[in-house]
């Protein structure tokens, strides 16, 4: 059985002079980098095999995060389709002085496992069991469907589940 | 008056050994990280402000860019909101042997102009010029409108373009 | 109430190609480096000051980490003394195929609280939780002890904890 | 037919904290290796071979480059013998607020085709187009023999054009 | 023969922006991974060998290092054994106006010679010169017992030379 | 009295493989970019000023450096002007196996030192002890000719010492 908790990845590091920006705030790039590599492990660790990033999902920068902060990100498989899988990531920030921790971001990112030469390969199904691993396994497949919408893939008259939002009842 | 050409920004550099998965491709997160910077400098060129990455659209990694690749990042804004700008970003790798160059990714990012103290600040409209600018530039507003409505920010149903796909008429 | 859960820094990441030696391993450097990072924000997190290292207890170099390796580096205080913690790493290595969490290293780093000024600060006391907590924070007296005698500040004598290993009783 | 349009790298990028001296400016040896980089480019975009860096041709920093500036580095083969190519390189900075773009550098760098065991390899010759490239193709010449001038291998009184220079008509 | 002499590696280099905490001082990871280099290159001039870290001593950080300095870190082989090496470093930071060398820190590092395949293989005797040679040659001994003892593969009370210093006489 | 050895500079490190083009050698840039810094070490240890990279001469790359070379780059000052100072630069590799030094490169790089504001301050004269310093002392004011023709700040005809190379006797 594979659960969500099976591939939690918690990636907690300072965020250094080299990586901010003239205001002393990480560069977005850097974030969407560190997002990446903890992502990466969390498929890794559901497929036990190697993993392609496919697509990063939007992402909205709410929360600047200044030079010298403690980030933590972290990572877990939301749902696997056939070959590929959906990794759903939070990102925290600590306030130095009273030790809150503050969301700062989510982001959806999608990898596919493949073998040595490259080729797609399959992955086990996931189970998610909490309330917040149920909502977030639904919905990565509207997710999905708006993602071939928008590649032009799949008829938007066709996603069911996401047309459904647009409608008024 | 600002057009694209403006702020059109051009990154080419090399795929190096320390950018690259057990493969030998270049990570996601690497090039997430070179379209950040290379978007920066364009709604810079735009704005003339400090800018910040404020949300990166939903980036398809259709092809993997492998070590010792020659990438070009190209990046322009597509349109400019009352603080926010869009960044269309392209990016090309090229064949060694023949130096044909290849479509590899898209991706579309949105900076905030702000001032010293991080202060969203008003930015100067942008003029589409080309055909493909003005296709850009007209999509932008319905990709605005797809942001809100996934933050919760604007009512599906008063998302007029948005929409208007996915009803059948 | 201080616990040692409430300091605990999890830094999971890949090896990067860039930090391998001739043999495709890890360098021992690179893993100290990583040590240290994980084992300042525990510092950090225990004391909420500004932490510098003080001292790195002996690190022994059990097991290679090979390049693609994912690797988990967890730290969390064992013991707090007037102004400095003792912080106690542990480090795993995952089997790409098989998921199995390996050992790989232990160490131990000392970080002394400052303030802003550079100046030494008081810190909070440890309670220690679990056995595993208990043992290390009573054995961390004893390095404490061992660190004196090293340094010349303590004669070897009257470090009543660390003399009694060396007696026949 | 091969142009030094068909070989023109433009590699535009910031000039991050991690890059600079005590003054905040950026350092020269970094500038030196970007400047690598594009002009490796250009050399294998003319020559479609590995290209290894033979020499760099005197350098002159005339302008200090402040962390946040962007850079601009333009890389174009001026002159191709037999299998090397020599490579001008055009340095620009912006300034944030105006736009103004500046020249702060140029240099030349000459690079070798290899095949896969480094041995040099022919590269096809260069055709310059404009008044500027004619220029820069034939002082091309001159650099050649005083760079062989300062290697010892050519005799001064045979670098009839370069001798030129030196003798009052 | 062997000496320390002939292993002996200097490396000096400047203190960066991107490897400093927020009090701008050098992290102590940081200076541990250069110390780390620097011992492997005079591990590798004494055996001719690859080499691996297979441990670091006790470490005391006495002085903070601000970015912008000029490290020595100065290593050479102190004692050869069967198939390792203990090598002693001493770092140096120089003042930027005076130009006076302060000694920072002292550190000990012991590395591994391997074959291809990774196993341990054997390195020659050195012998040692100078006074200070002799001092640290001698000590390497104890110290060696003391890590034994550490790992649980000595008995305390068969680490003569160690206990005599924990004994009254 | 400030002699070449006051200023000598050593710095030998390992060539990582995050730093080697695809022929796995070392790239010419990242060479040049460890040379200033040397370079700049020497220039701060003659003048005990900030100082700033102002040119740097014909460089030749004669040898390639393998990725895990050991390569020792060696700066001193070879002479003082008013502002200025030339550093000449001497790179060896080591042989893993043999262990044997050979000459890659030389380099001549000049720095002028400032004050914090940047402007140029005086520095001491340099006084050559060696043969091997006389000569370099004497041809530096050659190529400081050389270089004020290329720059067009010294008519070729008044460059006496330079000129005189070009004619035959």
């Amino acid at each position: 059985m594979h659960t969500p908790k099976d591939s939690r990845t918690v990636m907690t590091d300072l965020v250094l002079p080299s990586e901010t920006n003239p205001l002393n705030n990480l560069f977005g790039g850097e974030l969407l980098a560190r997002m990446d590599r903890a992502a990466s492990i969390a498929a890794r660790r559901h497929s036990r095999r190697i993993v392609v990033t496919a697509s990063v999902n939007h992402v909205a920068f709410n929360r600047s995060v200044p030079v010298g902060s403690v980030v933590t990100v972290e990572a877990a498989v939301s749902r696997a389709f056939k070959t590929s899988m959906e990794i759903f990531i939070d990102v925290w920030i600590e306030d130095r002085f009273s030790g809150e921790k503050t969301k700062a971001n989510e982001a959806i990112y999608t990898f596919v496992a493949v073998d040595d030469t490259g080729k797609p390969t399959e992955v086990p199904a996931l189970i998610p069991e909490t309330d917040l691993e149920v909502e977030r396994f639904e919905a990565a497949l509207r997710r999905k469907q708006l993602s071939l919408v928008l590649a032009g893939k799949l008829k938007p008259k066709d996603a069911t589940e996401l047309k459904a939002i647009f409608i008024d009842k």
